[in-house]
């Protein structure tokens, strides 16, 4: 029989949910599951039966009814596996990815589950990597510059199409029907809450990352709105809230309705949701500045802490409190890290390294990075540009595209596989260098998220790339742990829990013993590649008419018209 | 039992040899035999039991005595399986890549056959597409252009590596005992003829194209050489010879020894050795101006007729008489086409395509075009630069490396291959619009080599990229056929052969029914493709400084130090 004090982190990904049961004391993980959604990410058509009806390019939609039973697959399957007693769990806490958001009814009712609005792409949720609000977001950018509306220096000058208004616009404007019959507008993470514990809420940190919203100044003023498209106006008053909960509080109490999804007891705290990327600093161990975040995994997330604001390029932003409370919280991105070496996987690589996956007993990944890690900087001849999802940071461009240079008949799949990572590398030597340019120090790094255990040559190319040691968070779900531990704040010291994040954090969060250590030689050899990274990266993500901007348009005109 | 009048021609590529019997009559192909060569062309080390001497990057070599196998396998089976009586066989043909050459003794033993250099990498032959001569092409370009040679212009301003001087000049500086001991320095097509027939010709096609012969100037003077290296100074007369046999002449008759490998009679007689791009001309049927000859397979060939002579950007040359007697023939190239989808085939598509092959029971290649066929131009977004194995014309630079452009989480690998066939299709373009701003109109082009019969959806795109139409040969081995039109016109009109190459062609070559006509749309919808990837081809191409350029001077470095 296990006593003592347990909460409960609930992390909602791209493709499946994954929930952890750990111990208040120490953060120990007695067990995980996880649900992979029943619909994943589509990004083709709409789930069947409805498969008839096909998307546009650049669209990612999701089904909330796998958020909700991921937490009737999981939870229940944490207290059977670790024979916790749920009055021993004193908190719930959920992290989602974001920004991803749904339209519903004044009840929390998604519209595509209404028969009226199933069959209508714009009634679903739209993923954080729903790509299709571009020009939206380009309005959007447009707009805020010419009156100049002070809040998009907070955002690096640039908001991206991921993020809430632009996906809230492209609603209005494409189906307007779907946008007036929405009573709400809602984050993911928020609406997960609103179904555990029958209220609804607003978190800070998504509608201070991902909706323009700040402590000070709350949301952009109606006239902005207004200037985008006059039925926008009221965005904020008709479909959202302005009543915004600080991350590290309490939402509400579980209902009865989801404690008999899960078997926890009613009026069990809930957290105020969280974001994935954000959640995973405390869970990392990091509650103060000087140390970056990279959640790295299908996409990098990278979090910094600063004392005060500041402007750096191309961020996707500074939310004061966004991260921990007293601090501000810095975050970029790179759209595409692990999605790219799948991709690479999936697409590029010919059966002779998969037969050799199967005789080393291995996989495919590790065939390539055994044969790439050979190879010294540079020795390839090969270069390439991570932009296969476009720029989240420092260019903000989801129109960028992906290239590859230095090809020839003797190049060989590793050697592409390396280069990948090596663009990934000096990615996120770019954002390093935008924080210092803008004041805010680097001086070490922590890495989680599922590539850091995954790719030891990964890690090394990453710390020689960027000159700085690299730490690895010990827990393989730092999402949930964090979660995990906002229950815990949630729950508060006096149930056992803890008063602040970084009391929780300190109890709670542990680095793994191996560092990865830059080195001299191997980052000398890069820095003569890392500067050609930046002549194409400026060459072709700087210059609206370039080759790579042009291409896009083409093709972007080309698949209007064939739909057309 | 056969009657009439034939010829053998006999082709030497660059993994095999291949060898047609003819009818002089109508140029119908009674028999034909192709051999593999037994060592193929080795870029990574010597033959077995040589095999522990490795080469360096750059360098690609064939054995000799695998042209001698391919004389005495080829011709015995031509005979036997068309049952024609030797004597009615009036002449022979060879053709051969070029430059392709050998260091032989005053008899003719290659030296690589001699036990004291067996082992030395530059006593073997050097195929045409060995690059490491590039910095011997740059030190003969930059002296010559120092010197104001009136030469250079011929060649469009700038030799190529893959020449007879600069593998002639790497020779004597990385190998001078080898040098010393070559009593002769001699293209393999020379050299086969002199296998033949026990005496030593040079042809008018090699020595134009590829050793900076004309007939009016004929070499470079003494004094350019002695600038390149005092001991380079007599190259021409210490290893070569000044005296040049014109194509379309008789070389001289079947030696015994010939006869005994082939079934021949002695004394037959053997033409003047030629080029397998140039004789190809006349076998697609081409003895004028205005049509542009193609060859396609491995690497792309251009071959057209003009009255006079012309500058043109970056052509591999322009000969007077180096094609058909009385014309100036204009010679241009890309390094790589078939091989890089070749290398694509290999190295960059997944397992799926090789699986839809095998259930279509087709090749990769079919399937890959099948899908490919479905795309609109433009429609993948994707755009490449076809330089794998550098850029032969306009830019006649070794150094540039394939690029792509476009990339994103949902490209697929037919994209990438219907990408990579218009890169080959804008480069083949671009050589028509130098050859048209320098004066030389191209009104319709006749395809020939491997690749025409086996690619419609290639021959398609190249008539829309180029909005021109496309015929193509009827024989299959265009190559060899023209060995055995030339071998006609060596064996004379009295023989039952012909006076002339034109007279033989008009009653031995033939076009296939086929035609392939430039859509206006998708003309129209590669126009603004091309800009791009001119626009492409300047940015990397023309700068020396380019992140291309930088990248492949980084490679070679690290190869360098690498091997030291």
């Amino acid at each position: 029989m296990t006593t003592g004090r347990y909460t409960v982190g609930i992390d909602f990904g791209s493709e499946s949910g994954r929930a952890v049961l750990v111990d208040c004391a120490d953060g120990r993980e007695l067990a995980s599951a996880v649900y992979p959604y029943q619909n994943g990410a589509f990004d083709e058509s709409l789930p069947a039966p409805d498969d008839d009806i096909l998307l546009e390019t650049g669209w990612a939609l999701q089904d909330p009814r796998d958020y909700v039973r991921t937490v009737q697959k999981t939870v229940p399957r944490l207290l059977a596996e670790s024979g916790v007693d749920p009055a021993d769990v004193i908190g719930v806490g959920v992290d989602f990815t974001a920004c991803t958001m749904l339209p519903t009814t004044t009840d929390g009712v998604p519209l595509c589950l209404l028969d009226e609005f199933r069959r209508e792409p714009h009634a679903w949720v739209k993923l954080w990597k729903h790509h299709a609000a571009q020009p939206e977001a380009d309005r959007i950018n447009a707009t805020a510059a010419e009156r100049s509306e002070p809040w998009l220096s907070r955002y690096g000058g640039k908001i991206s199409s991921e993020w809430f208004f632009p996906k809230a616009l492209q609603i209005l404007v494409e189906a307007p029907s779907v946008y007036r019959a929405a009573d709400r507008l809602i984050e993911a993470a928020d609406w997960i809450v609103w179904r555990l514990t029958g209220i609804e809420t607003r978190n800070s940190c998504t509608a201070g990352y991902k909706a323009m919203w700040s402590k000070q100044d709350g949301f952009p003023p109606r006239a902005y709105f207004a200037a985008l498209d006059p039925r926008f106006t009221d965005v904020v008053d008709e479909k959202m809230s302005r009543q915004i909960s600080s991350i590290g509080g309490r939402a509400a109490l579980l209902s009865d309705e989801a404690a008999a999804w899960t078997g926890l007891v009613p009026g069990t705290p809930v957290a105020v949701a969280n974001v994935d990327a954000h959640v995973s600093a405390p869970a990392a161990t990091v509650t103060g500045p000087g140390t970056l975040v990279v959640i790295m995994g299908t996409s990098n997330c990278h979090i910094l802490l600063g004392t005060g604001p500041a402007v750096v390029e191309g961020m996707c932003g500074v939310v004061e409190d966004g991260v921990v409370p007293g601090l501000y919280g810095f975050e970029a991105g790179q759209s595409a890290v692990g999605d790219i070496f799948a991709w690479f996987a999936a697409q590029g690589v010919p059966p002779e390294y998969l037969e050799a996956a199967r005789r080393r007993e291995t996989d495919i990944h590790s065939v390539l990075e055994q044969e790439a890690a050979a190879l010294r900087p540079g020795e390839s001849g090969l270069l390439a540009l991570d932009w296969w999802n476009g720029n989240r940071s420092v260019l903000v461009d989801a129109d960028l595209t992906g290239l590859v240079i230095g090809l020839t008949l003797a190049t060989r799949p590793h050697e592409i596989y390396r280069t990948l990572i090596e663009a990934t590398a000096f990615g996120t030597r770019m954002i390093v260098d935008a924080f210092e340019s803008g004041g805010v120090s680097v001086d070490r790094i922590v890495a989680c998220g599922g590539l850091p255990q995954k790719n030891k040559l990964l890690m090394q190319i990453y710390a020689d790339v960027t000159g700085r040691e690299f730490a690895v968070a010990a827990s393989q779900q730092a999402p949930a742990l964090g979660s995990a531990m906002f229950a815990a704040v949630a729950a508060g010291a006096a149930a056992g829990g803890y008063a602040s994040i970084v009391e929780a954090a300190e109890r709670m969060a542990r680095l793994g013993t191996e560092r990865y250590r830059p080195s001299r030689d191997a980052h000398a050899a890069y820095e003569p590649l890392y500067r050609e990274y930046v002549r194409l990266h400026d060459l072709f993500g700087r210059d609206p008419g370039s080759v790579m901007k042009t291409l896009k348009r083409m093709r972007d005109q080309i698949g209007e018209a064939r739909s057309a």
